[in-house]
């Protein structure tokens, strides 16, 4: 198979990361006799810097250009602490989302037996969780019109739903159900919120046409109380963008780590692979960073990008057997973990790359 | 010291649980002197039902004439289940949160350590937690405008904020920081939203009066992951009204159940009392509510309504000593509690009373 990947390392650890699942690719491509042709693109803080953009228009055509799209992350401590900048970091992975109509982010929360005691929550309440999170993308608040008044005292932003976005997640969320144990909770603020109160009549009249799919509905405040309660409850989640970057955020501590949570964003055109962890630049240059939920979306990408199953268990198997040997990035390292297998990002990457 | 209490009981579980609330009032009353007077109202579900408003006239004027409201929960399923219902119970709560001027929530975390075993959340992560939040009450796209197509196909709530709203709690919860640990976390998502923007510089700016105080800012995703990894790294958190309704929501696994927290609304004038928990349609009428949380919000009427710190002790130490003793309502029931010891609402509300 013939496939040209795009790679957007980004901002802070983004690069560290990227780095090894493109190592990955090669490697899979290798393998198994495929051949995988890259090219690299600036966003973010780094496009910024070079170009004024956050989004270089270069970036968005060879990104159009790509059968596929590896990105890092994008921030920097520069824009947090100053909230009057106007061209930000976050624009860029905003607008590449909405140009190529990545309306459906997909985010598995896969658990490693390994990992059960790396996380803050008790082992038997995880235990046999698998949930696949469905947050919309193109969006919501994230793309409502933004308002600043003059005298800068008053600030806005339009949380807005139309029923065909609503429509064509719930349609890929019901039909991974139909895949998967047939169970979907779709999550709103129907009580308070008038586009949510669209949204889950939305829901309910799609919900009719997959009649083999338990649903429910839940407020946003309980599934956030919920999905640490009992997390097995849960199989299908569908949600907004606002909701869902929060839920998929908290959930990542029952992987035992957001360094383990890989996202895979598709919608009209080429799909967009990524770690759901942010830049951090309080660990960035410091080989500190986890780079298995890049390498974890590379398996995304191979599964639902090129529907190469085989290719995908492959990376996933390689992640699941360095962590058996007990090797760890300090993220996921806990307690009883073994001092000398606690790795940096690149002895890490290279163990799975064997 | 005379006071005057209006209870309103509200829908669901409401009135199971704001009965155990009152008569710990009257029980106070009597052994501390107090002259303690009480009416009741209707909101939610049962005030539609009886008068066709979710907040009557008659209900809003008690409110105001009123020293403090001990409320309970307002919801049903009827509405849940039908989004296109125009008057609706939470309109109640909203409405009266807004006209008594209620601006700001504090919902204490707080932690018995009989409970630590309760959580999904293992005990060495808990053990010393202690947060208290504000959540902005009045604001946000709570209160925003709502539209909603002549089609019904394009539906939106308006996140706004106005610098003075966010001042005016900040002041509170920097203070209450100073009474504290000194430290504050403002939670926003100023990656993103204009309103959160405004809602950082503005926290940005109260801070230079609080030298004292260390302040740091967090997106919502990631408080929602550091509230579970690391509860303790918290003292005060500040945040805006739905984000808080998340977070605290979320923080309810800390402190082992919803039906273990209470808070406190306070702004303009009368003060608010209530559990975080809702109507719980599922469970009412049961007798399986827990009535602590309604307890322990009677517990912040007394300290922060009427400033009667040894009344407010004595209401906790009850509680405290009911856990200690090895009694339980279902909710904070743990694996290894005496099923002889797992009580329903009334028996847990008569423990407590004597
Ligand atoms: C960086 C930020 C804009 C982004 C988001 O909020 O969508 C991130 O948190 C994510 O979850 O992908
Ligand atoms: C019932 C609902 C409107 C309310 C809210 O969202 O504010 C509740 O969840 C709360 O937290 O007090």
């Amino acid at each position: 198979m013939k496939k040209n990947i795009l790679v957007i390392p980004g901002d802070g650890i983004g690069p560290e990361v990227t780095t090894w699942g493109k190592a990955i690719l090669e490697q899979i491509a290798e393998d198994f006799g495929h051949e995988f042709t890259f090219d690299e693109a600036l966003m973010g803080h780094a496009a910024i810097e070079a170009t004024g953009s956050p989004l270089p228009d270069e970036t968005l055509e060879k990104a159009k250009q790509s059968d596929a799209i590896l990105f890092g992350a994008v921030g920097h401590a520069l824009y947090d602490n100053d909230p009057s900048l106007k061209v930000r970091p976050e624009q860029g992975l905003l607008k590449i989302r909405k140009e190529l109509g990545l309306y459906a982010n997909l985010r598995p929360i896969l658990l490693f037996d390994e990992l059960l005691n790396a996380s803050s929550i008790k082992p038997s309440i995880l235990k046999g969780t698998d949930i696949l999170f469905f947050r919309e993308l193109t969006g919501d608040v994230y793309f409502g019109e933004k308002t600043l008044s003059e005298d800068r005292n008053t600030a806005s932003d339009l949380m807005i739903y139309h029923r065909y976005e609503i429509e064509r997640i719930a349609h890929k969320a019901f039909q991974a159900a139909m895949q998967r144990n047939k169970r979907l909770c779709s999550v709103d603020k129907a009580n308070v919120l008038e586009s949510s109160r669209l949204w889950r009549a939305t829901v309910q009249a799609i919900a009719k046409e997959y009649p083999e799919v338990e649903t429910e509905h839940m407020f946003i405040d309980n599934a956030a109380m919920q999905l640490i309660k009992d997390p097995k409850r849960f199989d299908v989640v569908l949600t907004a963008n606002l909701f869902g970057d929060i839920l998929t955020d908290e959930a990542s501590q029952i992987a035992g780590s957001m360094g383990m949570l890989a996202s895979a964003s598709i919608g009209d055109g080429t799909g967009f692979f990524e770690p759901i962890h942010g830049s951090a630049h309080d660990i960035t240059g410091k080989d500190l960073a986890n780079p298995l939920a890049s390498i974890l979306s590379v398996a995304l990408m191979l599964e639902i990008g090129f529907g190469l199953k085989e290719e995908a268990k492959t990376v996933v198997a390689a992640v699941d057997k360095v962590l058996k040997e007990g090797f760890r990035t300090n993220d996921i390292a806990d307690g009883t973990t073994n001092p000398y297998k606690v790795l940096g990002t690149k002895e890490m990457g290279k163990l799975v790359l064997k």
